[in-house]
């Protein structure tokens, strides 16, 4: 019996056929190269549309990239990032910040179910600035969090606006911003809220591969293009990136197939014997669960991870149907 | 009138059904993430029997990534690579080896239309290690070469035997391997000819954005998923960018399609009434036009490029027609 | 009245006359550049013979600069360090090794008084190699450490011999080398233990600025130079970096100065009215002090710092006298 | 008989006594670190008033460090350098500035006597900015240039004023600054030819390792201290690097001794039996000399390095006697 992925992590799942469809039919004819045809148009439109607001828009080929080009941005070798201890880049990116930061540090703030704590915050923000240490340039954020949570705009706030005080960035790490947004987080409050570069996840949200990386500020979108081209971010086909954006926003389905994985989540938490140790806000459960059912879910064929903090992590997506939630749930009835 | 891409590169054109149906295809089912589906495998698979040979294989989003990705596995920051003046990574890729190989150099060789004169080559490589300059740790090669030109098997062993006999690394970019291959280049030999790590074209060879890193010696391939991920190259979706070469592989249209833009190249020769400035031997036309003629071109609706030799370029791929090759020699007879 | 700096460090002690007069006997006549010069091939044989040992020697213009050239050697950017939580490279070097390695990242161990955990280090090596994070490739140890304490031979074989049965690289920070020597620590121990790249501190030690990278594997100091003088560290006047060497080492005050200071460490220690909170074992007294009395003896023109673990640090030169100790002490007996 | 290095370079002389004598005075006594001492703020006012400018004064190890930090400031990964073709930071320097600047490019300018054209300034500037290559962000210009000649004040703004205009930066690589200055060259108007940063020469000027980073933008100077650290560029015991510019700068050594090394290579350009192929107008005289008689030269005894250009350079510096130049001039007599 082969694994099944279903719950393993929200990229598991294929593209939806909207980012599909799209794609197949931006393959038409012939068209200019790097992001300058009418397709990338179209789709940096649409999301300056769902933003309400002005920005330049590119689109890259992976998550990692995306975060790790926007940090560099933002600060210099000799400074850091403040991001939760548990945040994607801190944990999960092989140091990308480093490579493409050369160096760029993280300073790694505490916060319960994966919110950065305000007063972890502002001690970070108060240390006196040392030669001899890397100084905050930076906030990174990610909404929803890696836990499965959901910052309020207010929360957010309360974060970012003593980062811009002391003129620093925000970077917002939006992998899964659909399934904050359907969670009900206004996406048209991001740059009010003083986020320099904005990462809309498209993978996560069911699409091909492909993450918008929407820089608010035109100051710090100079000649961004020749610094995504150095970073292999700039690829000839652009339409290929952008289509799927295209196919998601204009149906709507960027926002419906995330609530759907919300649902599921919710569902799936309903089903759950397990302690859920973290609040479920988006499309997540994580659960506590003992090494010894672990392993039996495994044998079960169902591949799940235990995360940082000892948890176990089950993803839902576009893709999960009700009766995959019902059947994984009996399993786990049966092992609890 | 919108201007006309056909002639302007090779990968202005759409991808090809065979790479599309493929990424239908996969697009199905749960998977696990970052290259470990069963859809990468059978595309690596593919790829070493195409090369006959034992190798890892990866698949990136980018040529630039993956060049740059390559020769900074084969250099450390204080030394160079050998290659051609006009070489891709010399002169479009904004500096990426400097970027992934931090700071590792370029020592640019001379050669007529694009393939390195091997005089230059030993005095390169004779020239002593000296500490105040980056001495060289690897040669890069292109096949077909940026002039669309061939380097035969002797002609390659003659350039790589010297480089690895002083314990260099090679490095083969093979954005347009296909176009060799339908030209006669026997990819069987690649191999043996010493090539460390090889880059097997996607974008231009008719797919959508995917590109190939052979890595021949599996010491160089310990932790390479590491190096991919924190370069932004690991994406989880991976098997979007394998699912195109084994749609193109599988039918036989990565050779196919590569001939036919090689043959659309030689009957766009044919119809050329500017001097030819470099054999066309795979699937470029460059000639010689002065600036008043060019911008007439570009005004009559066709885009193309003053390459940095002073020639402009005509590129053919897997999508130029018979009917287009016409339209455009009889726009160019009149501009004659 | 200005701040007395006595305690503050070992490096704001000046020169000790030896280091100082040969670096004055070495400025003489024109002499050969980039270290190529007798006066550093001097210094080099002096080094070995400490050691007892075959090795490339180079000298280095700061710590930071050593420590941060060491790792780049021994990893690569997708790679990590071992390295104890409290260690200079993770605490006091503003991310160097971040910087020179391009992204290298830092694995963190506990462990008491700057000494790491075996355990601990056994639960890092255990860890399966992911592509997600980076894994170890080189474990840095740090003698006499951060805390003042020393590793016998035997607990750093206990920590050597897991890691490059691994086939990692071992990297020992001898900032305060001397301190350990005079504290009993066999150097002609060092290679044995598996260290592949040594730094012995010559500023700490008493010298003018210039430390010591001693690469005992040949094959890791091929192009050294290069990687040298690209990263700012092969200064032309070579012997100003190796005299105070030649002159601390062939006077025997590099291991005097070094007794010394850990007997002044000794003294304050038996006159410090506060608790020490780490044993005594090289320069360095620890001290458990609230923010009221340590501001009061700022207050009183001593100035020390708070360190990492909230104690208090004094440390001892071979600079500092008996009656500066008596003086200190009878300070702080008032505040205690 | 041992190789002379007399006109092998100007740092193959000692260093002067006054930059001796006074690092001897500023060992006295502990001071704070990392260059907050009195010796370096007294350092850096002496270096403000030859200036007649307001600016931030760090003193680093080597001129390769001073040069690629300076650059590494002023551009990002994906910009580049322009420099002449011949300029230090492009040949021996070991790829520096593409290691701290993470890639940085170099644009390589001709001219003749290593003075940048200002036609090909003018070509190079107005290239349109694409994303395929490395744009200018600043310019980097050495006075005296490293063929023994001089650009004069208004040759500099010729070449800075539409550098600015576009608001790209400037660098000026003062390596050879004192002989300059010394040639007529007015230090007081580096400011206002726009400079954001200037080297200092230390080293060659006569002093022990020591080179002085200026940096007239106040913006530019954030966290440069962090810079250095992490760089391996802020050594603890910073008055080492200051004293030196005290003692030759309160004595007027500087300019005195630059003059000498001047008014040297002027008396061994009259001696001079070969074609002299540079206006000597610093403390270099290069000359037209085949193989045969370089030969005969270095087996007579004299070590000298055949250049960039072809012709071979002989340096003359501080310590260069009348009697030295008589010796040599004598036996290049009977070699011609």
């Amino acid at each position: 019996m082969s694994a099944r992925y279903d719950f393993a992590s929200d990229n598991t799942a294929p593209a939806a056929p909207e980012a599909i469809e799209a794609l197949v039919a931006a393959n038409t004819g012939f068209t200019s190269g790097y992001g300058t045809d009418p397709v990338s148009a179209r789709a940096g439109d649409l999301i300056r549309q769902m933003l309400d607001a002005d920005a330049e828009v590119r689109f890259v080929a992976s998550g990692t990239a995306a975060n790790a080009i926007s940090v560099a941005a933002l600060c210099r070798p000799f400074e850091a990032v403040l991001a939760h201890d548990h945040a994607h880049i801190c944990t999960d990116e092989t140091g990308a910040p480093g490579f493409f930061g050369q160096g760029v540090g993280l300073i790694r703030l505490g916060g319960a179910s994966g919110r950065i704590d305000p007063a972890e915050l502002t001690v970070a923000l108060a240390q006196p600035d040392i030669s001899h240490r890397q100084s905050p340039a930076t906030l990174s954020l990610t909404n929803a969090t890696e836990y499965g949570t959901l910052y309020s705009v207010d929360q957010l706030a309360a974060l970012t606006q003593p980062v811009k005080a002391k003129g620093y960035g925000v970077h917002l790490d939006g992998a899964r911003l659909a399934n904050a947004a359907a969670a009900g987080f206004d996406l048209k409050q991001i740059k009010s809220l003083g986020v320099d570069i904005l990462v809309v996840g498209g993978t996560k949200a069911g699409m091909a591969p492909t993450e918008a990386v929407v820089i608010f500020d035109r100051a710090l979108a100079r000649r961004f293009d020749a610094r995504l081209k150095q970073g292999g971010q700039l690829p000839s086909k652009g339409r290929f990136y952008a289509a799927p954006f295209i196919g998601m926003l204009e149906s709507g389905a960027f926002l419906r197939h995330a609530a759907h994985a919300n649902a599921m989540a919710r569902q799936l938490a309903d089903a759950m014997p397990f302690r859920i140790t973290h609040p479920v806000e988006a499309n997540a459960v994580f659960v506590e669960m003992d090494e010894e059912r672990l392993s039996a879910l495994h044998s079960a064929g169902w591949f799940v991870y235990r995360f940082l903090d000892g948890s176990v992590r089950f993803m839902c997506s576009w893709a999960t149907t009700e009766e995959t939630v019902q059947e994984i749930g009996q399993v786990l009835q049966k092992l609890a």
